[in-house]
């Protein structure tokens, strides 16, 4: 039987302007919806897993579409409350070579914000669950939904659920203390943690040194101290980190680097040619997870990851649909991209 | 020389989805920009008259989407502020046939509700100017945004322009007690007064009798006591009203009724076969205002106003396109709809 | 709890010229999934129900993207078998005013025609349901087909199922000989009969007189002879058939006439202005079903089928998205289409 | 075989905005390619003639689009000759309910307008042809047009050709003193004379009375009255005109009158819901064509254009793809517009 | 006068997803229509030459559509039969990066392959003609397409016509067994053989060693090999075969080698940036079929059918738009891509 | 306050093909306006300076959509006169890889080029006014232009406003020799020249040796001769060239070589991956005059020019859409592209 994924967060309306229109010339927007827990929820779910997405969206039609691009792809969204104020939107313009993609988010007030623990029965949507997935958004969205985030780590522990935590800072939503007092406290619940470099510093307070993103060079280095001190602190099972050298908004190099307390290792880096990189963080952090819910090695897992949101960053939209077939095609060491008849 | 016209409201970016699609079935919205006032602000424009639109808009790439797609149409935008948190958004699905449009307003904590007096200079937007229009919305917006209709209202009358509003009650917005107490006060400010009967109760408290909107059926006696108890109350110099027989989402019967408190016009009534009809009580209001502010008696000004409106309902968006010898020619009564080559 | 309605049959890939293009001069085709029952299903789910779709779809990404279709609107896709050659396809061309819609069948050797009575548990289908439907083109697909339809039938009157059939011959499948002996074998064990004057004369060999649906006008007399002969011979406990009046492909009166064996109901007819007629009968179908199912009275049933179907002349796609609360406010009487905000 | 049916005039760009959308409010335009004379060559190839195209355009990549148009759609094109200066081009805004559509002609200094009788070989092109038709615009182009439209008009009737035209006077290309004076030479060549009453007055001079189009009734009076004067004085075999009755841009009715210098023939009149009224007299013209050559009696070559004609409204794009059969089931009276299935 | 150039072969729908969309999550379809056979009908064409193509497509408007398609481009299509069961479809999702583009076939029981040779009037078509083309895969549709492609072969080899052919082995069409049967029944009829090693060696059973395709390295010598056990078997005048280096989805090197029995030429490579590469194989084809039927020695005509189809991987579609111009210009080694004004 | 800039040129209407289509198989244009001008108008109002353009445009509906599409910018418009007798049309097909861009004008007899120096009031346009900027397009036109614009430049010299030319040789337009005449009469009221070798040498006659721009290669030894002839024969303040790397239609190098008759300026060079290369000349004018009106050093602003029509690549159309802080942020070195929230 299908092992059970259940992740929690926001849903939010994606509006994106066509090829590369930028927002001011553009007269129409490319509509889809995702976010950090969903877009993991839909990847496991294509993966063959039973995923579950716990949600709150308005009630009215907007929070409706939410919920049918989802499940759609095959989530379990029973559990998805619905009243609050407004679906929360971010607007997104697509980049190119030395033109920066950028993110307008429009996501005070969101529903999910406006959240009860009550509104949740965490007996029922764990039953039977293997993993709890959830990331640093949503505790940053409101107080509320920061103590939905901890009940549902609480509980999910309390059942023996494997746990995982994707750090993703996000500087508008809260400020670095605020988050650091959240997130530690959260932390004590989670087994396994992901996040780069600058999160485990804003979040968690970690800091490596030598690593300038800016330039795109790698600081393995510097990564593996943080992954240390993160280790000794918290006593997370696996950390992991995608790792990103932004030569340009067009050609990206993608990697990953997981450690086990014991050993690191550092995947194979694909230099990708971006149709649209929003959700491969997500997608990297699904095919972790159905790695190692699924029972494949540390280091299987991350390649499974890291192959899965590679492939991401050929597809338009949050959602990754690419398959495990292709995904294990590629992994195996195919990426001549000829054509499959 | 041009007369000058200023209106201040809210402009927000419109979401429809294309063709006769339902939120939950799309995957793309045409994206266009406006709101009651704005929408004058373009129509007026468009008649060669001086439109100036004043508001507050995020100081972000979709507010400047929003200023550039009223400036677009020749309205001066100087006066609009930069600031607050986010850019109001309505979302649109066309009806048809007894399917009717649906509205989804996402306009809480937009940038024109978070203004102060303060940030506009009512000498200099007034200087030179004949007409001052706003409507019921922008007091509705917030206490904030009241504070700024009464203070216009009142710079205008200090400098002997002319003033409109049109009541547009919005119930998502305030309460209906609420809306009496502000509107009450602004109308002591106001020369024209547009409004259709449902407005008048809710907003001003006259009641008519024995309409029944649903059935769209004209109670011309029901109106004009109310105009009377309207012109009574406030003294307004003209008060006028669209009349909208719904016999579907796809076809209506369209007039007006004007009064100066002296005698009533009911205009010709347009049968209309319906593109778009968001906005038409806009673009009745800036055709009436159009008219009177360039010399034309009542009854020429009514029948100006509804043929511009009736034009409204063929053209896509928010806005008004129809050009002055169109509308000229119209209510010169050629319907005809024959090619013009 | 809600109710359980399984619906039986071929889902379809739907391609349609956009706008009112022909098929000789368009470029691009709108793609959708629909076909008769999974429609009903999809409808009886949006109104709130548990809607079960039962099919075979081939095990390609194109079989994927139809059961998505559907999932995304809430339906439970579980039991669809995977495998067989290809996805039936069928190619829209709308009309308008005297041109007719046309439709172009591509559906020899779908995966449904190739099914065979193993691939479905139907123990478990039909654990807790409270309807089954489907419809006289499922065994016009092939013999296979047909006895899966048999035997669905079969295994859902032995646990107490009611169950329902849509007549819908399809000349391109079958002989009205063929289509006589199968579908008169079936339904023995149907409950509820849904179907028109001319599907009752092809598929059950009954004759009325008078009515020639070319000219559009209605023989009601003639439909209610035949009814009578159908509850003779069959025992139907209802039997209904909608009654279209075409004027012209854009415009259209839509009733229903319903039967139990001791009164006739003829519905409200109402004119309807169309988007997309595609599907109208299934949305018929599916209100009348939602009604019985949910304890309506016959009548009450109908014009919840007839409001919902009306509904469907409006939206673009085979399925129904028409939600509860507006078919009953239409069927309360407003049909003013006004616009809801 | 097939009858030959040549025709000689302009093909230009069309330009359209999509839906109802202004020029002022587009940002892309649908492209098609089309013209009077073009238009007529497709019909009859999609009839099953052999429609032959004779025109000249420019020898770059537009040139050859628009070549690709017609020849996509079975017209011979070999003796389109290339060269000159550019592709005359028309904008299109299609209008609704009282929004007349607009046309904006921006045809000066087209290749065709830049032509010399001795580019084309009319012993070769009218080899074995049975027809030739123009119309009144391409000897309105230029004088080297209206040089070589005399020329192909004598080359025709020296073979013993019918010859047609489409009087179809512009008063943005010539006068009408030029056009009287070079229209009334061109006749002496022509056995069938199409042109409403406003073109046979410009034109040809001929006046009818108590005839407003603006209004839309029928004035078969003057119609005839014109029509007798016609024959009286060029001894035209036919002479037809299409009778449009225009109630909005949306609704017209459409029938058109015909007569043989003894007896007048007024078709049934359709009501139709327009989708694009342009080219509907080349569709008329092409239809009545189709049934002269073919040997139809009046009558039935008027019915066979009307219903054509009508059926054309109902299709994007100048040009008309009602197939033979389709025309056939309008003209026997199925106007029911039910699916074809 | 040009030269004739009579291909044979299936002629598809192909349907495929707009941007970089996957199948799963599209909602339209771009449509054109093509086929090895038609592909290469339709660049000769282009280059000036008079490209005929013979099929069979179904009696409708579908089959029509995909008529009109090459017609566009000025193939002679008087030789396409009508009738049969279906148009075939092919579906194709376009790849990027490290993601391979997909194809769906779908052309089981089209009217090609349930054909007749008696359909053709191969007199007739081979009436000065100066080539015939077809491909591997029209045989491979079934035994009775089989038998019209040894039919067509024999008949232009009877009449002294040089005859080419495309290896292009389908394994979902055939097995190896079959195909090499065929294949080397139908090769004695073949002078030019084009076909890469993998084709050469499924097909013909010919086998290279020490390629590895996925690696995209080329094996020169492994090509050589097997070119030279093909002249000596089947006495070909030329042999030809493109390389492709697949560096990803996105970028490629393209290159050909030919031989003639004395010499082996390989062209010059391209790295290609890719738009679309279906049809590129077609589009060599196309390019050395011209410069050989136009008196090229075969380097130049390598070079010529190379740089040819480097500029069919940058248009969308499957048929090579490029011009003889253009195609001249890149092989003269202008690759710069600058604007041409 | 702002600087006030000053622009005088044609603006024309931009017909381009979706995606990757030619022209010969696209069937919709992407609608835009656009000239070397208008745009560099748009770009220094887009960065905050008060740009202001000078024109002649039809008095249609296209006249009023080209002024409305700079208007939306923010470009004062009011000194477009409106007559003459067609706006001029440019038609683009984006290349890619080895596959050029291609260009169609057809803007003969554009409304500009029938323009009268008294038409424009230059004491009310240069009021106030920082910098006059034209292109060597706009004398090419006619000698009506070619008057318009001495006139123009006569004023702005009459008033100590900074004058900027760039050269921009059109062949299609006029002669070499008519060009240098007119151009080298202008150049004596012009303090800044901006113009590649090419246009140097078409225009001005100064010859530099061993530049190979097909090929690709800079040659700044050539251009630097050319700037010093430059510099000696007119005394231009500053000279300034941008120098592109074709490699392919996809990516180019990019950079700019400026000279102020004292030193060389060699800017960083960027590798551009592009979407839309028209208007990048104009981008950097608009940038080198923004920095050097506001006051930057000659390098500095030849930096801005650079890295702003770095920018201008990515989006698509002929304006330069990218912000003040973009450019800024680019020309510190951060080319990442990594997205911005």
């Amino acid at each position: 039987m299908s092992k059970k994924v259940v992740t929690l967060g926001e849903i939010m309306m994606r509006l994106s302007t066509p090829g590369f229109e930028r927002f001011v010339q553009s007269d129409s927007f490319d509509v889809t919806y995702g976010g950090g827990e969903a877009n993991v929820a839909v990847a496991v779910s294509n993966y063959g897993l039973n995923g579950v997405f716990v949600s709150k969206v308005p009630d009215n039609a907007l929070g409706q579409a939410a919920i049918n691009h989802i499940r759609r792809y095959g989530v379990d969204t029973q559990f998805v409350a619905k009243g609050g104020k407004r679906l929360g939107i971010y607007f997104l313009e697509t980049g190119a070579s030395m033109r920066a993609s950028q993110v307008i988010y429009d996501r005070a007030d969101a529903s999910i914000a406006d959240v009860d623990v009550s509104e949740f029965d965490f007996d029922k949507i764990f039953e039977g669950a293997d993993w709890f997935h959830t990331t640093g958004i949503t505790p940053a969205l409101s107080d509320k939904a920061a103590a939905l985030t901890e009940a549902a780590l609480k509980a999910a522990k309390a059942k023996g659920i494997t746990t995982s935590i994707d750090l993703n800072y996000r500087k508008k939503l809260w400020s670095k203390e605020k988050a650091r007092e959240v997130m530690t406290n959260l932390c004590q619940y989670v087994d396994v943690c992901i996040g780069n470099e600058e999160d485990a510093e804003t979040t968690l307070g970690f800091k490596a040194e030598g690593t300038d993103i800016t330039k795109g060079e790698l600081n393995l280095g510097g990564y593996k101290s943080v992954f240390q001190q993160m280790k000794e602190k918290f006593g997370f099972k696996y950390i992991a980190s995608t790792l990103r050298e932004s030569h340009s908004a067009s050609d990206n190099g993608w990697s990953a680097l997981v450690y086990d307390g014991n050993e690191f290792y550092h995947t194979k880096q694909y230099q990708v040619r971006i149709v649209d990189r929003v959700g491969s963080g997500d997608s990297f952090a699904s095919g972790f997870i159905y790695g190692l819910v699924t029972g494949m090695p540390m280091g299987e897992a991350a390649e499974f990851g890291v192959g899965a949101s590679a492939l991401k960053h050929t597809i338009p939209g949050d959602l990754n649909h690419a398959t495990l077939s292709e995904v294990q095609t590629l992994i195996k060491g195919d990426a001549s991209g000829r054509v499959q008849r």
